[in-house]
């Protein structure tokens, strides 16, 4: 049995981007492959019934700090984008729709648009003028993430992330243990090195 | 002005007692003294209108098995107390009640007792017998925690830290810094040292 790393996300969570980072990094240096779990996190935080940091008052203010110094730390280029929370159900579909090869370029693009250059990736026109930097058909794009096997694909992985008991974004598993946070990656991989 | 690394706590949070282990290994080994800030962590929550992950079926578990494999990383004595939650507020307006002398030997003491020794804290006689062990007079400290003099102050000491926006514990404060949680203890103790 290959022992892997799965790591839940969604583009909107920015300790998600802060992980992704990271991962990107480690991925490079010490050849280690993480599977990517696409979720969608409000969808996630509704069947828990949980309250986002983002839509609490007192904590949404730290939050931002505190993935501000995360980025520092780390040395990765960081905005907190103007326009947060949004709701991500398209793009995180999309990423269920576009070829095998152009996943990891699609995943860099969004992430990089939403958190590190600040762009409103609510307005459809920055998609696509991003989808196509991807060469990716825009039409085709927005046609295939409105049909019911795309949306019930990402009902059905926000589904499973339930069943696994995940509650949050960025969530790892590693041999059936949850780490959430992008503060717990190091024990996952661990749990990771000490398994294989 | 001397530099200062302020400790928010409450004797119910886990996460507060795995902060207090590393503190107590960084002051003798580090010699940097932390300032003691007993708040009664249920009362913020209050103010703040947040609901405890102890109280939110999909985090308690996992939170559990986090709390668990912390204490494993630094080498912790943790069990995760079977009466968990308890209302602590005799306890933290006991640590305003005593001694100067005997405040470290009494915060160990119920530390460990309630996140070490899985002791049922809610039940006065166990209380008791814990204070007979520090040659505190059991009659007194439960007279004095009942006045309003003390009941007052702990109620102030909680808004105060609700005013400087901490909605958790445990929360460090650098430079008027907030740091959420035992795993930003190193980036409180980076701006510490970057700042004396």
């Amino acid at each position: 049995m290959t022992k892997l790393i799965e790591f839940y996300f969604d583009f909107v969570s920015p300790y998600s981007f802060l992980a992704y980072k990271q991962i990107c990094k480690i991925e490079k240096e010490m050849k280690i492959e993480f599977t990517y779990k696409p979720i969608l996190l409000g969808g996630l935080h509704n069947l828990r019934k949980i309250t986002a940091p983002a839509f609490i008052e007192g904590k949404k203010k730290y939050m931002i700090d505190d993935c501000k110094m995360i980025a520092k730390k780390f040395d990765i280029k960081f905005q907190f984008n103007q326009n947060f929370p949004i709701n991500t159900v398209s793009l995180m579909r999309g990423i269920l729709t576009i070829d095998q090869n152009k996943k990891g370029k699609y995943l860099e693009s969004f992430f990089d648009a939403y958190w590190s250059s600040n762009l409103d990736l609510s307005n459809n026109d920055v998609v696509k003028k991003i989808l196509g930097e991807l060469n990716i058909d825009s039409e085709y794009f927005f046609k295939k993430i409105n049909e019911d096997e795309i949306k019930n694909l990402l009902k059905k992985l926000t589904q499973e992330a339930y069943d696994k008991e995940i509650f949050g974004a960025p969530t790892f598993i590693v041999n059936n243990k949850l780490f959430w946070g992008q503060d717990r990656l190091d024990y996952a991989l661990d749990e990771y090195k000490n398994s294989i």
